[in-house]
């Protein structure tokens, strides 16, 4: 053995250094899909590996799991789940600000409770004016104009609305490791959907070109619409009134008008979401339930059970009891945004 | 010229032959995507040159009318459109034979007029019963059970339902020049979505393998769904309300609901279409409307104006003052129906 161990002269030493060195440089370049991690911005551990091990085996058509790619269809819930939601989801902000411009033409509202509150950036104020306060609210400043018009005020927001903690663009402020997995499902033939109890038409402007997500991909809250032929052309109005509430019981009924067939990988953070994954956990055959535990305080937030926004208790207890993926942020995910944009301050 | 002819021998002639022979041949198997023609059931005319013109067009990547792949939307309401719709929607049809299936266990319905009419085939009775006649007969046989059960009995009328006019399956009454259409459209980028008047999970069954439209382009009228938690797991109960009609005004609502994007072609065939043309043909870039005439007796139906299925009036008068595609299927359809299957009587 020893004599073996001799032979070893300086130029196999040498050629042996290349090859190490050699070795990962090649397979970056060539390696095959499998060898580059997909989710880099994963750590090790029992999250990652089980998505992994999801999408193998239902990609593999050798394999008892094998799931055809047209039902190869995931759906993400969008606040929390996405991008934070913290200290109160971006489109309740988004009212907020809306409320503040729109404020001259209504002197009434710095005495009517939701927007005296919005005015005053008081959130417990806000709060405290429960559900049918933030309705009304909602409906001031989402309703009353074209899809058009709207559009263009949610892409003009979401390309300037700073958060104050982190000083970046709201729409900045989505999870790398959730992009990185979209990517990675997308590439192995999943189609990808947001089923969200947010404003549908808060998220289309933007989230094809955060998450590569297509406008006929988003399923959402909505308020009622209705069809005007004007001298100008032909407008779809948004009303005062709600249409669809898509949470909770809502979401696996979102699901099916829009999508109609289960879907075989869901993620979500809260309460909300626990019907939706409920209803994916019910496919016969192999399927990914997901759930994303806020607790990381330092690099975003900790919360859960008792949460004003994105509350976890339920969904929390049912997935550790049925085995479903809970994802640790704190433990599971090595980096929370993307890198600082080339240019942004 | 003479001399020049005379120069020709045999050989020459022969080589001329063969080239002449080969040409189409060899094109056939080598050739571009462009020799041959995607649309072999349309007759040479105007309608047949606006949609090459228009594809071509959208898809060229030098060109001032180029559309990105995400944005190359193509919407087609279903019954007669895509598939025949006499001499009553084919829907219906499938309500009359439920009701038969259904009777035993409701006496009551031999005297209830829009069930006794269906019972008694009697067409002009059941019409006579109004929309609220119609509607009735569509919640007792199309609610109160789960969206599984309902699919598997439109997956079990849509295999064994024959047209008694032609003696073929009423899924084998759909266009060919019209599926050739669909496919033309989808290998030039398009995503295909249904926009159709008729119940949303009656299509869903069938639509994928006869259109090769996925579920989840599928957008039609519905009823009122709701999330249970049974001891045997999650089911979706369908309910005796409507929700949504997609028909008229409701289809730009219906378009704006789930696509979250302006098609740039719209295919349709009775005045519920106006609407969805109305505002395809509102996009600020180039679009394609298209309206198909029913007027081959002989071959299919003729009707438009005044009839009670498929009314056609005002669309037309709207389709030639603006110039859209007035399909005409007795002049531009070669084909009507794909050839009977093989083992199909």
């Amino acid at each position: 053995m020893g004599g073996q161990e001799n032979k070893l002269n300086y130029p196999t030493i040498f050629l042996g250094i290349v090859f190490l060195v050699l070795t990962p440089v090649l397979s970056g370049c060539f390696g095959s899909q499998q060898a580059a991690d997909p989710l880099p911005s994963w750590n090790e551990g029992q999250a990652k590996t089980s998505i992994v091990d999801f999408v193998q085996a239902v990609t593999d058509e050798a394999g008892p799991d094998f799931v055809p790619v047209p039902e190869r269809i995931a759906v993400f819930d969008n606040d929390g789940t996405l991008w934070s939601e913290q200290p109160v989801y971006f489109q309740l902000t988004f009212a907020m600000d809306r409320v503040k411009e729109l404020a001259p033409a209504h002197p009434e509202w710095k005495t009517t409770p939701p927007f005296q509150a919005a005015l005053e950036n008081d959130m417990s104020a806000l709060i405290a004016t429960g559900e049918r306060g933030l309705l009304e609210l909602i409906m001031a400043t989402h309703a009353g104009m074209t899809t058009d018009e709207f559009a263009a005020i949610v892409d003009d927001w979401i390309g300037k609305a700073r958060h104050p903690r982190f000083d970046r663009l709201y729409r900045d402020l989505v999870f790398q490791p959730m992009l990185e997995l979209l990517d990675y499902l997308r590439a192995n033939g999943f189609k990808t959907f947001i089923v969200s109890g947010g404003g549908i038409e808060f998220m289309r402007p933007w989230v094809e070109d955060v998450y590569g997500i297509p406008p006929e991909q988003v399923i959402g809250s909505r308020i009622k619409k209705v069809y005007e032929m004007r001298d100008s052309g032909p407008v779809i109005v948004r009303l005062a009134e709600l249409d669809f509430i898509d949470d909770k019981e809502g979401k696996p009924v979102g699901i099916d008008n829009v999508i109609g067939r289960r879907p075989i990988a869901a993620f979500g953070n809260s309460d909300g979401d626990l019907q939706m994954l409920q209803w994916t956990a019910a496919d016969t055959g192999r399927s990914l339930m997901g759930l994303i535990h806020h607790t990381d305080a330092e690099r975003e937030w900790a919360y859960d059970r008792g949460s004003h926004i994105g509350g976890l208790d339920k969904a929390l207890i049912e997935a550790v009891d049925k085995g479903w993926t809970v994802v640790d942020m704190k433990n599971d995910w090595g980096v929370i945004y993307p890198p600082v944009r080339n240019g942004e301050e």
